[in-house]
C-alpha cells in the first residue's frame, strides 16, 4: 500500500480526530459555526499545521484562512486546494474538513520531498461554508469570486451579532473585502476534496468518485388551491380536494425524475402541508416544495416545464386552481473536463477504479468555478449520512481519496 | 303554497333571526357554546316560544331543554322531535336551530288546531351537539341514552370550568344524570330536523333530502418510515422516499372511495406532515390521517381493508415500513325504514321530489337511534358550507323541510 498511495494516514486521522475536539457536542457530533470561538480556535489549529507543511499563513478579510507557498514563477497562477472547516450545528468531523487537512497532507509531501514546483500552491480552508449562522453559505468562496455584497455583511445571528462585527471580532477589515476578491486568471485550477454526502459510492462499492460537475438546483413552493368540505358530507364526485392533486402531481414528479436511469435528474418534495389540516376536513389548499437538480442544464429545464404541464393539466381535470413560485434557479457548474481526465488516468494508476460522478449537492468549488478550472474527488460516505454525529468516513477512503488529490496536485503544480 | 305548506314561514324565519343575535359575532356569525350565558339566555327565549306553543318546558340535568304536550294515552311513548342550539365558534344561525324552531311550529300547529293526539309530543334543544367547549360532541343526546361518564362530567373547558359545574351554574343537579336516562321504549320515534352541511341537494337542485341512515365515521393515522437524505446527493434509485409512496397511498384512498359512483363511500386526507420538513431533504416520515365514512357497514369495512392492503403493498415495494393507528371507529345508525318510507310517501303529496340521500355528518339523531327508531330530514344549504358565517339555507327549503316533518309527525302521533 505504501507504494501506492504516499500519505501518511495515522497523521491525518489524528488531526481529523484531534479538530473535531473544538466545538464537540455531547452526542459526539461538532458544532462549530462560523467566525465563533471555536472556529477561530480551529483555524489556529489548521494554521500551525499549514506552518509545518511549509505554508505561509494569513487570513483574507473575508475570513477565508489562506496558507500559500510560492513557486518558482513568481508570475504564474496557483493551485489551490482545500474546502471548509465550519460546521453545521451538531454536524459531523468529515464534512470539508478532509479537504483542508487533505490539502494540507498534499503541501507536507512537497515540503518534505523538498520538491520546487512552478505553481505557487495554496491550501484554503474557506470561511462560512455551512451559512447556518448568518443565513447564506458559501460565504468565502463566493467573496473570493466577488460575489458577497456589502448588505450581507449586515445580516446578524441569533444574538444580533451582524456578519460585520464577527468579521471585526476575528481582527479582520470586512471594509476591505473587495481587496480579497480573486480574478480570473489568478487560480489555474481549484481543487476540493470532500465526502460524498450521499450513498452512491456506497452503493457501488467504490472508496473514490470523480466529479464531473455540481448539479443546478432549483427550488419551487407549489400551492394547490380546492375547496374545503366536511369529510363525511361532501361526495367523491362533488369534490375538488387539493390534496388528490397533489398526491397526482407528487407521484409525477418521481416518475419523470426516474424515467431515464441513465439521468442524473432528482425531484424531491421535502414539506408539504394541508390547510385548515383537520383530520375531518377536506383541505381548501396543500402547499409543498419542489426542488430539483441536474446536472444537464437542459434536461433540467425539460424536467420543470414537464412538471409544470403535469400541474396544469391535472388542476385543469379536477378543477383546482395552482401557484408555482421560483426561489432560486442556479445552472449546474462543470469541472473542467482536463482535470476530470488527469483525475481518471491517475485514478487508473492508483488502482482507485473511481467512477465519475455528479455531485447534487453544491460545494465551494461551485462558487470558485466562475474564475477558475475546478475538480472535485468524493469519498464514500457511511450510508450517505451528513450533517449529522453519525457521519462517517474510513480512513483508508480518505486516503485514496487524498492520494488522487495529491497525484493530481503534483500534476498540475509542477 | 298555502295549501301545500301549512308552515307560518314568517314566523319561522324572524325566530331563525332573533336567536341568531344572542352571541353574534362582527364577522356575522354566531358563538354559543353550551352552557354559557349566551346559551342560557338562548334557552330563555326558545322556551318562551315552546310555551307559546301549548308546550309544558322543562331542562333536565344533561342540560337538554324539553317542552312536552301530553297525548291521550298516558302510557303512551313519546313523539320526540328537535335538534340543538349550541353553535361552534362563530358558526352559522341555520345548524341545529331550524331543527329545534321547525319542532316548535309543527307542536304550535297541533295546539293551533286544537288536535288531540294519542300520543305525547317532546320538542327537544339538546344540550352541546357540537362539543366545542368541553370536547365530546352529542352530549345531551348521548346522555339521554345512558353513554355519558362521570369521568366526562370533569372535563373544563380553556378556562378551567368543568362541564359538572357549568351544569350547576344552570341550576342543574350534575348528580342525578341517571334520571334524565331514557329507555327503549319511552321515545315511539325521534325525528330530526337539519341542514345538510354538504353540497348534495344544491348539486341536484333539491330543496329537501329523507335521510336512510347515518354513515360510521372511522379515524386512522397512518405513518409512513423512509430513509432522510440530501435532495441533492440521493439518486432516484437508492431513495426510499415516503412522501413518493404517501402519494401513491392517497391516490390509491380517491380511487377506491371512487370507484362505485353508486356508493357512498368517502374517504379523506385532512392533514398530512413530512418529517424534518426541510425543502432540500428527503423526509424520514410521512404522517397523515384518513377518515373512512359510509352507510354500508361492510363495504366500508372492505374499503378499509383495500386500503390496508394497498398501503402493506406499496411500502413493500418500496421498502418502506409503515404503522396504522385506529382512532375511532363507530357502525353506522339506520333510519327506521318505515320512517323513511312514511315521508317518501308524505315528500310526494307535498310535491318535494326529496330523494334518499345519507348522511355524513354525526347528528342528535346517531345517538338517540340507540334507544328509539330515528328519522332524519335534510335542508339544502347554500354550497354546502356550514360551521361558518357564511351558513345559508332559503327560507322555502326551510318551510319545505318543516311541512316534511310536520306531516310525518301528524302521521305518528295520531
Amino acid at each position: 500500500m505504501k507504494q501506492l498511495y504516499k500519505i501518511n494516514s495515522e497523521r491525518l486521522l489524528q488531526r481529523v480526530e484531534e479538530l473535531s475536539k473544538i466545538g464537540k457536542t455531547p452526542e459526539n457530533g461538532v458544532t462549530r459555526k462560523a467566525l465563533t470561538k471555536d472556529d477561530y480556535e480551529a483555524q489556529q489549529l489548521v494554521a500551525n499545521w499549514m506552518r509545518e507543511a511549509g505554508l505561509e499563513v494569513r487570513v483574507d478579510n473575508l475570513g477565508n484562512l489562506i496558507g500559500r507557498k510560492e513557486g518558482n514563477d513568481s508570475n504564474a497562477p496557483s493551485i489551490m486546494i482545500g474546502s471548509h472547516i465550519d460546521t453545521v450545528p451538531n454536524g459531523g468531523k468529515y464534512d470539508g474538513t478532509i479537504g483542508v487537512l487533505g490539502g494540507i497532507e498534499v503541501a507536507q509531501f512537497i515540503h518534505d520531498e523538498g520538491m520546487q514546483t512552478k505553481y505557487p500552491i495554496e491550501v484554503i480552508a474557506f470561511c462560512d461554508e455551512e451559512g447556518t449562522r448568518f443565513q447564506g453559505g458559501l460565504f468565502g468562496s463566493r467573496g473570493m469570486v466577488g460575489k458577497v455584497t456589502e448588505l450581507e455583511l449586515l445580516k446578524k445571528d441569533d444574538n444580533g451579532i451582524s456578519r460585520y462585527e464577527a468579521l471585526k471580532s476575528f481582527g479582520l477589515n470586512p471594509d476591505l473585502i473587495h481587496e480579497s476578491v480573486r480574478c480570473k486568471g489568478e487560480i489555474k485550477v481549484f481543487l476540493e476534496l470532500h465526502i460524498e454526502q450521499g450513498p452512491y459510492l456506497q452503493s457501488i462499492d467504490k472508496p473514490v468518485g470523480i466529479v464531473t460537475g455540481i448539479a443546478g438546483p432549483a427550488w419551487f413552493s407549489v400551492k394547490i388551491f380546492g375547496e374545503s368540505g366536511h369529510a363525511g358530507t361532501v361526495p367523491m364526485n362533488l369534490r375538488r380536494d387539493p390534496i388528490a392533486g397533489a398526491a397526482k402531481i407528487i407521484g409525477f414528479i418521481e416518475e419523470v425524475c426516474s424515467k431515464d436511469s441513465n439521468s442524473q435528474t432528482v425531484g424531491t418534495v421535502g414539506k408539504i402541508t394541508a390547510i385548515p389540516g383537520g383530520s375531518n376536513v377536506i383541505p381548501e389548499l396543500v402547499e409543498f416544495t419542489l426542488d430539483i437538480r441536474d446536472i444537464d442544464l437542459e434536461r433540467r429545464n425539460q424536467t420543470i416545464s414537464k412538471i409544470k404541464n403535469e400541474i396544469a393539466r391535472i388542476c385543469k381535470d379536477r378543477e383546482l386552481r395552482y401557484e408555482i413560485v421560483e426561489h432560486l434557479i442556479k445552472d449546474p457548474t462543470m469541472c473542467a473536463p482536463h482535470v476530470v481526465e488527469k483525475m481518471m488516468e491517475i485514478g487508473k494508476s492508483l488502482e482507485l477504479d473511481a467512477p465519475k460522478m455528479i455531485s447534487g449537492a453544491g460545494h465551494d468549488a461551485m462558487a470558485i468555478g466562475e474564475i477558475a478550472d475546478i475538480g472535485v474527488i468524493f469519498v464514500r460516505c457511511l450510508n450517505g449520512i451528513s450533517h449529522n454525529p453519525k457521519e462517517s468516513a474510513a480512513i483508508m477512503d480518505i486516503t485514496k481519496g487524498v492520494s488522487l488529490l495529491q497525484e493530481t496536485v503534483l500534476n498540475y503544480v509542477k
